[in-house]
């Protein structure tokens, strides 16, 4: 039986606007539960997909990553036409391709990269008014950039970490890049880490803001790295801004 | 009377998405009546606003320019904040401002640019899909400029116009800039003239698309201007791909 099992490895974007997450708890319309749907109307099958790691309510994806196994002999570009002829145009399989039979969307990825959009501008564009957090203020980006120089590195980043984490979890990450750019109304910053923390990017976003607008003090960053003082951070931004961009992987072998 | 009376110039941003276009003869909600019923609910006033122009359902704007004439005295930028907050997030006031008494949205306006956005890969970036049209072909863009060029200049487009055009009306336009961009798996289609027709940009568009995938022959456009022929012009493509960008007026006396 197994031998005939393939692993299929799908790249997922998704307007997670309708959505309760990847994946959750809570009542509420799941993206992966909807592909699971769409993938037992094409195969017959009850499957289970594993995603590189659960995207909150409201989060959006550019370049997901899940994997799953079947038995069905479909070749992966049909099956890949197949679920994107099924499935809501909110969630868009971009690519599905045979990877080797161990492969994890999960415990094999290496990076991940997030972005978030934040209009700062007295009104938001319509046409993405469902992709930016909103922060009306005036803010330092060169303080904002100095400060989150400091975010590079290995560190515990529990501060960042929503209170419902759960006990024990190993709360260290290595922070790789951190970058921000700002384009008229718009400010964007980019983070690349090992993994993150539920809602840690947007805690982070919310504390940078804070550093921008002079509300915090430069060394915030630091202060709250050392103390691990959840209080110290800024707001936690809304999910909205959010995208996940990129999933990063060994080389297939 | 009369002489207590501002006219206040708009401009105006929306997701067509939801909306039977600007105006609509039909049924269904427009942007006009949206922004109108906000305007009564500011001013107390029955206020009627005239747009640059008419946009079709569906169709978007980063750019709409409006006016209206009211006996209120609420400074320009409290009303534009009174308006956004009364109006759904899908139409956004981006600038109100006291206009000369005799400004007007349609007459004086000297010229529009209109952009187009064509997804031609195999699937849709989820975050965009209600902002583009779609032609899965693979495109010669160099062929579509060489096309597109002999669309600038003064011309009768009259073969670009939907059938429904008013009888009578004067066809002919200037168009000074058609710029063709490639990036990635999306085309965008920048268009700026003294005026268009009904449903004018989204049938060059197709036009050009059909040259551009091999279907038409070059010099069709040519043809098309010379024959005012109709029936040799591509499909019109779909109006979620279409955004009014710009309408541009004399420097304000």
């Amino acid at each position: 039986m197994a031998r005939n099992l393939r692993t299929i490895r799908l790249t997922v974007q998704y307007d997670g606007s309708n959505y309760a997450g990847w994946q959750s708890q809570k009542n509420g319309r799941t993206i992966q539960e909807t592909i699971e749907r769409a993938l037992a109307k094409i195969t017959g099958e009850r499957i289970v997909i594993i995603g590189s790691g659960r995207t909150d309510a409201g989060v959006h994806a550019l370049g997901q990553v899940a994997h799953f196994t079947t038995s069905s002999r479909l070749p992966a570009d049909r099956l890949k036409r197949a679920l994107n002829s099924i499935l809501p145009g909110d969630i868009v399989i971009a690519a599905a391709a045979d990877a080797p039979p161990r492969f994890h969307a999960q415990f094999d990825a290496k990076a991940k990269v997030y972005r978030y959009a934040l209009a700062t501008g007295d009104t938001v564009d319509p046409l993405i008014r469902n992709f930016v957090g909103r922060a009306r203020y005036r803010l330092d980006i060169a303080a904002m950039r100095r400060e989150a120089r400091e975010l590079i590195g290995r560190h515990d980043f529990k501060a960042f970490l929503r209170a419902r984490g759960e006990r024990g979890q190993d709360t260290r990450r290595n922070m790789r890049r951190v970058t921000i750019t700002a384009k008229k109304d718009m400010v964007y910053f980019e983070l690349e880490a090992d993994g993150f923390l539920y809602n840690m990017v947007r805690t982070i976003v919310g504390t940078l803001v804070e550093v921008g607008r002079g509300k915090f003090p430069p060394g915030t960053i630091r202060t709250i790295l050392r103390t691990k003082d959840r209080r110290r951070c800024g707001p936690t931004m809304s999910a909205r801004g959010l995208v996940l961009v990129r999933v990063t992987y060994e080389p297939l072998r």
